[in-house]
């Protein structure tokens, strides 16, 4: 039992990349430091702290999702998930990467589970649209609020609600899946009062942490996708990161580099660049656990940081048409973070002899996977040689597996640097003020004061409009 | 006749939010500076360079997309587009702007036009599933490589080329239309040996200042979106730029707004953030044109400067719960550019009284986008009472028009800025490092050295890996 998932930080170091890479001493000099981050989590949740940190052994949570599935899914062509962040970009992200591309478009007899679609936003014209094209009879609506009171998410499921009440009257509550807080909150009571179906989300497990919880096992189930070697993947994360010394273990290596090439090198502008169509939405998952967990004004003992470095996503070969340039000429603020799935994933390939010109020669018979695999080393080199930092993940393949090793790295990679920065990565005290002001726009009672308030600063900020 | 766009840029300025802002001095002091950037940029355009500046005014491109689709789209239900970069990103922002959510997915008789499929990569998996899905009797592809050379549209080319021909025959030659340099190149070429339809690329016109050429104009013709329309927007954006003051010129303050940003205030990430989802494609095109003109290693005289902002693609309201916590709390090394839409594109509505709890009285009865837009002055309230800078671009609703206004602004808004840099902002020498090394992977002719040497790296790459 061992991971598949490797590092090549050889792009890191000054030694290949000249002065903006990290030296090997001050590396080995943080070594100690990752250890002690790592126990001081490890004893944490031995305490029964950081909860998330167990949920690659909860199997009982794929028995769950799986027993609600199943109770409801037949005739089902549709699961919706209605949520928003942590409650939406990791179903969105298994489903890319663990389903065929263009899942929800293909014909019936070439999807072995249900289509999905992830409301992840409150544009009301997408909503409506959706609820246009799936037909509420063949379609369950997956709530995700941990809380239950997120606004965004109580929105999208009061505006769904009516349009399924008014089709189905009564027959709603069998197409409602609620995942939330296991006794509290507005969603857990409504499911109580009415007998609804539900999934807990664990005390201990905030929104970015949650994937391997209900909230993403899930969707996983209903898509077809096997659960049960997502956590398993995560599980052979948890137990190298347990016990792989520091210098080899990725987890604390992803923390411990980045951290110090944003600390000491001002390259706080990590970019992550799958290879990969199946992990683009991976990288809009990195994002937020990264930013939300990381980005932060003070550290534990009140002291102002205004820290974070900023996660960008971006995906090979498309980017080398639009961003590569500034990675290779622009300033020496950003890492390079690519991943590289090993296994071809099609052997699609370039027909010969189709046309009359020697311009293609080079391509013609070739497997389109080569050019893909040539280009992401094309880029690795250029970055290289231009001295910037970057550093190379690699999958095996796209699979349940090395989906959950890949984000459960990061959900360690995350917890640790929040260590290195001295900072809590489990909170987001700067989502507040925008949230009350929403509120308060909205005439929710008790917010009276802020409305004037923001009335003001409207009034404020009409001084410069151009034209 | 005017621009209907409007920039409101009161929260980038020192009096609204403290320290970070820009001061109302340093940007009045710019505006000579901005004058001259246009005049310049005008005087170029008159002498016959910078060709794209006269697309808006170039309906004739119009007519020769609309002849070409005219001409074959009879029975025709999907466009796919092969391109890369400059070749894709437009049309995809285009047909996401200008098109109802879930387009391809849309009932035939809900949807007015084909259905498009842009194939921005050479992921063999995605090209291969989507051979799968549209039937080659009802396709047309667009091959769109200016150069008549790009290794990766090529590599799509010949691959749907190998099937089609299997399945058609000598009728192949219906099913491709080729925008390419009217005069050069290896897809010219071929246009000409085999009598095939085509459009062409201008010259001067580079791919990422491309969109209003037929790049831009066959996909949205084929979709069933206004052209004229698109290309009205941009010529009311192009007389506004050409005769407002600089005070009351939105491409010129954007430009200086985030100049001064980044040179004097070290806010060198710009965070595009529509709420909107029809606007969600337009940040990825913004994305590309801002880094990959800006980011230069030398300017003009060949002075190292290793300069350029990083533009980041967010959404409203989704990166509130992903991204704003960073934003708000995180370095002030950012400003977030909110785009806004006046109207509403739904009345979708949330139910009243449909459950018995009183946690969301406060959303009963309300539209949707009520809340949407609460949630966007939420966040403006938030960034400024934090000091983060941030500006607002309001258009009136989605539609050609806006979209013609929007893009222009940016292209115009882009060249401005290359002035202000004093870089070139209509080159990309730094990607040549990586098409060379993907040439030399491939086995092409004539890149042998390159080869060695980048086999030697690989070498020297392998030194550091984990676990």
């Amino acid at each position: 039992m061992s991971i598949r998932m490797k590092l090549n930080y050889s792009g890191m170091l000054e030694e290949m990349i000249g002065e903006h890479g990290v030296q090997l001493e001050e590396l080995n000099a943080l070594m100690g430091q990752l250890d002690r981050a790592r126990n001081e989590l490890m004893e944490r949740h031995g305490k029964g702290d950081l909860e998330w940190m167990g949920l690659p052994n909860t199997e009982e949570y794929v028995e769950q999702a799986e027993e609600v599935w199943n109770g409801c899914r037949e005739g089902v062509e549709n699961l919706v998930v209605l949520g928003i962040g942590g409650s939406a970009l990791g179903n969105t992200a298994l489903q890319t990467a663990l389903r065929p591309p263009f899942w929800n478009m293909l014909p019936d007899g070439k999807r072995t589970g249900a289509r999905l679609f992830v409301m992840d936003n409150v544009d009301p014209e997408r909503l409506e649209t959706l609820l246009g094209i799936v037909d509420a009879e063949k379609t369950v609506f997956n709530v995700i609020t941990k809380s239950g009171s997120t606004a965004e998410t109580a929105a999208q499921f009061l505006c769904v609600l009516g349009k399924v009440k008014e089709k189905l009257g009564e027959d709603w509550k069998k197409r409602f899946i609620f995942t939330t807080d296991p006794a509290k909150g507005a969603m857990r009571k409504l499911v109580q009062d009415c007998g609804l179906m539900s999934l807990p989300v664990p005390a201990g497990v905030g929104g970015r942490f949650s994937v391997l919880s209900p909230v993403g096992l899930l969707s996983t189930v209903a898509t077809g996708a096997d659960a049960r070697a997502l956590l398993k993947g995560a599980r052979e994360m948890y137990m190298h990161f347990r016990s792989s010394t520091a210098e080899r273990n990725v987890p604390l290596l992803l923390s411990g580099l980045l951290y110090l090439a944003d600390t000491t090198r001002g390259q706080k502008i990590h970019v992550m660049m799958p290879y990969s169509d199946r992990l683009r939405d991976m990288a809009d998952w990195f994002r937020q656990i990264w930013a939300e967990s990381l980005g932060k004004a003070v550290d534990r003992n009140g002291k102002k940081l205004n820290s974070g470095p900023t996660p960008v996503k971006a995906l090979g070969t498309t980017d080398q048409h639009s961003q590569v340039q500034l990675y290779i000429e622009g300033p020496f603020d950003k890492v390079v973070i690519m991943v590289e799935v090993e296994e071809e994933s099609s052997g699609l390939a370039m027909g010969s002899q189709l046309i009359d010109s020697t311009a293609f020669t080079y391509l013609e018979g070739r497997r389109l996977a080569e050019l893909f695999k040539a280009e992401l080393i094309g880029t690795k080199v250029a970055l290289t040689n231009a001295g910037r930092p970057n550093m190379t993940l690699t999958l095996p393949r796209v699979d349940e597996e090395a989906a959950g090793e890949f984000m459960f790295a990061w959900e360690l990679a995350t917890a640790v640097a929040g260590e290195l920065y001295c900072i809590d990565a489990f909170d987001q005290p700067g989502v507040e003020g925008g949230k009350v002001a929403a509120y308060a726009l909205m005439g929710r009672e008790g917010f009276e004061d802020a409305r004037e308030r923001i009335a003001q600063l409207e009034k404020k900020l009409e001084g410069f409009v151009a034209p």
